[in-house]
C-alpha cells in the first residue's frame, strides 16, 4: 500500500516539479512492494500537482492494488516514449541517482523535460529519517544480529577456514528468524583482518589469530550491520591491546556525542582524532560510518566530506578500524539511532577484549 | 594482465573518441580483476590515442600490475574533477550504459566532453562474441549445471517446500565445483510454475504437481542457466502433454535454426509462431532468450525487438515457456553457442517428459 505520509514528506523536500524514482528500495519504501527489474526499467513518477504513476514491465505484473496507477510496458517498448507523456516538458525532472545512462541519455536527448537534476535528495533525506515503525524493525534486526554474533563464535575451532565459518552463518541467521544477509559476511583471520574489505577465503585459523566478524542480516526487510574483533586462544600482546582499545575508545566516544544537531563530519573527526593521537591515523583508511535501513548502505555518511546535521530518526554505523598488518587489524562497529534527546546504540554485544578458547 | 586484443576490438567499434567503462564485469573482462565498488565510482577510461587509465577508490587498493595506470581517489574526492583532466573536452565521451545519474549529470553539467553517448555497444558487442577460452569456460559451466540438474531432482519428495529445495542447491553446486549461483535459483511447484519470475516460497509439494527448476551457477567466473520442468508422481494430462510438447518443439526448432548470420528476432519468431499456432501465444509472455557470459544477463536479446545478426561466438539462452495457470506452467531452457557452421547446445540434460517418483 502506498505510504501517503512518506510520500508527503518526500514531496515537501522536492526541489523539482517532478521526480522519477527508480531504485527498487525507494519504491518498496513508498508502496511496500518489491519489484526487482534487473536490467529492465522500473520507475515511479511523483508529481506535485498530480497523482503518482508506476511504470512496470509486464513481466513483473501483479494484482495487488498499491494505491497507485500502474502503467505496464513490454521489452519492445521504448522507455523514453513510455515516460514522456506523463512528464511536464516545461518543468525540471528530478531523476533517481541510480538511473542508468542507457535510460537517462535518451530522455535528455528527447528533451522530455526542461532540465534534469539528481532528485534523489528528496528520497534520500526522507529515507534517512526513520519513522517509528522503521525504528522498531531496525532495533529488532540488530537484536537478531547480537544473538547471531554470540552463535558465530561457536563456529570457531582449530583448523577451520574462513569460508567454512562463513558458509554456516546463513543457517544460524535463518534459525533466528532472519530472511537473508544484508551483505556477504566478512570473516577474517589474523592478518586478513587488516584488509577492511577482505572476503572469506581458505585461510586456516591458528592460535593467536584475531577473528574479525563483520556481519548483518535482513529481518522484516530492514538491515543490521555489526563488527566485532576477537582473539583466538591467546592473550593479545600489549601493543595489540593498545590498538584494540584505541579503536574501542574511538567507537565509544564517537557514539557518546551522537544527538540531534551534530555535524556528521564532527562525529567522524572525534573518532579519527583519537586514533590519530594514538599514532595510528594512517591505518584508519575509511569513513567512520554509513546510513542504513532497507539497504545496508543508504545515502548519508559519517565522514569528513559530509557536514549535514544529524536529526532524530537517523540510523547509521559507527565503525572505526585500525588496519596495521604488523600489529593488528581491528574494527568495532555498532548501529546507532539518533533520538530526540540523544542516542540509542542498537547493538548490545560487548566491546571488551574477548578471547575465544 | 590486460587483454590488449580485446581492448583493441573494443576501440575499433567505438564511435566516440573516448569511452568510460564502469561495469565491474566489463572491467573484469578487460583486466581479469574483480573490483566491486558498491555505490562508489569505478571507471576505466579508454582513449584512441592514449593509454587507458583506471580510476579506483583507494579503499580497493591492490598491488597487482594490470598493465594499466591506476588513479586512486578517496570518498571525499569529486568524481567529475577526478575524471575531467583525462578526458578530451573537444571529443565525444561514450559512457557506460550503467553509469548512474549521480555521476553522469555533473559530468554533463561541467561539460567535460563535447557530447555524451551511450558507448556500451563497443563493450557489449565485444563481450557478446566469446573467444576460445571463454567458450571452454561456458561449456564447462553448463556441464556442471547439467550434473546439478540431475542431483536437484533427488531433493524432491512428499511434503518438501520450494524454499527447502532451493536452500540445498548451493551445497550441491559447491560439491560439483561451482563458485556461486549465477542467479537465485527458481524452484516452482504446481501453479507457481505459471509465474515466470516466481521465487521459492513455503509452497508444499504434492502429487501431480509440476516441478520447475530454473537454475545456474558460476564456474571460473562464467555463468550457466538452464530450465527443466518435471512432473511429480503422476502422468501429466493429455492437455499438459500437449503444452509441454509445444514448448519442447519451440525450444528445439528454434535451436535448430541457430547458425551465423541469422536475425535474432527470427529465432524468437520461430518459437513464438509454434506456440501461437498451438493456441498458447498469449501465455508466452517474455523474450525467447538473453545473452550470457560473465553475467547471467548480458547485452543481447533473442526477441522481436532485436534484429542483429548472430555471429560465431555468441552464446545465448533459448527458453520458450507457456504460463497458463489452468493447464500448465512450463519452460525448457538451454544455452546455445553459435559456431562457425551452425551451433552447439551447451546443455545436455534431456528434454523428454520426466516423472519424478
Amino acid at each position: 500500500m502506498l505510504k501517503r505520509e512518506r510520500m508527503q514528506r518526500m514531496l515537501e523536500k522536492l526541489d523539482a516539479d517532478q521526480l522519477l524514482i527508480c531504485d527498487p528500495n525507494a519504491i518498496f519504501y513508498l508502496c511496500e512492494k518489491w519489484i526487482h527489474p534487473g536490467e529492465r526499467f522500473l520507475g515511479m513518477l511523483i508529481r506535485k500537482d498530480r497523482e503518482p504513476v508506476l511504470f512496470v514491465n509486464s513481466l513483473f505484473r501483479f494484482d495487488e492494488d498499491l494505491g497507485i496507477e500502474k502503467i505496464y510496458f513490454t521489452d519492445t517498448d521504448d522507455v523514453t516514449k513510455l515516460v514522456q507523456p506523463h512528464v511536464n516538458p516545461k518543468g525540471i525532472l528530478g531523476v533517481d541517482k541510480i538511473l542508468e545512462a542507457k535510460f537517462l541519455l535518451p530522455m535528455i536527448q528527447s528533451q522530455i523535460a526542461s532540465g534534469f537534476i539528481n532528485g534523489s535528495s528528496a528520497v534520500d533525506w526522507t529515507r534517512a529519517v526513520k519513522d517509528q515503525e522503521e525504528i522498531e524493525k531496525m532495533r529488532y534486526s540488530s537484536h537478531i544480529n547480537d544473538l547471531a554474533m554470540a552463535k558465530f563464535k561457536t563456529l570457531i575451532h582449530d583448523g577451520v577456514t574462513e569460508v567454512e565459518v562463513a558458509d554456516q552463518m546463513m543457517r544460524i541467521y535463518k534459525a533466528l528468524g532472519a530472511q537473508a544477509y544484508s551483505f556477504p559476511p566478512i570473516v577474517a583471520f589474523g592478518k586478513n583482518a587488516a584488509d577492511p574489505h577482505h572476503m572469506p577465503d581458505e585461510t586456516v585459523l591458528k592460535e593467536g589469530d584475531t577473528v574479525l566478524f563483520d556481519v548483518g542480516c535482513i529481518v522484516d526487510n530492514y538491515c543490521s550491520d555489526m563488527t566485532r574483533t576477537f582473539f583466538y586462544k591467546k592473550e593479545p600482546t600489549e601493543e595489540q591491546k593498545f590498538v584494540y582499545n584505541l579503536v574501542r575508545q574511538a567507537n565509544e566516544q564517537a557514539e557518546e556525542m551522537v544527538k540531534p544537531g551534530v555535524r556528521l563530519c564532527d562525529i567522524d573527526k572525534k573518532a579519527r582524532d583519537i586514533i590519530t593521537e594514538g599514532g595510528f591515523g594512517k591505518d584508519f583508511t575509511h569513513r567512520l560510518g554509513h546510513f542504513i535501513g532497507l539497504q545496508d548502505h543508504e545515502y548519508g555518511d559519517v565522514s569528513q566530506g559530509f557536514d549535514n546535521l544529524t536529526v532524530a530518526g537517523n540510523i547509521f554505523s559507527i565503525e572505526p578500524g585500525i588496519y596495521n598488518p604488523s600489529v593488528l587489524g581491528c574494527r568495532i562497529e555498532d548501529l546507532i539511532l539518533v533520538t530526540e534527546d540523544g542516542h540509542e546504540v542498537l547493538n548490545h554485544y560487548p566491546h571488551e577484549i574477548e578471547i575465544i578458547e
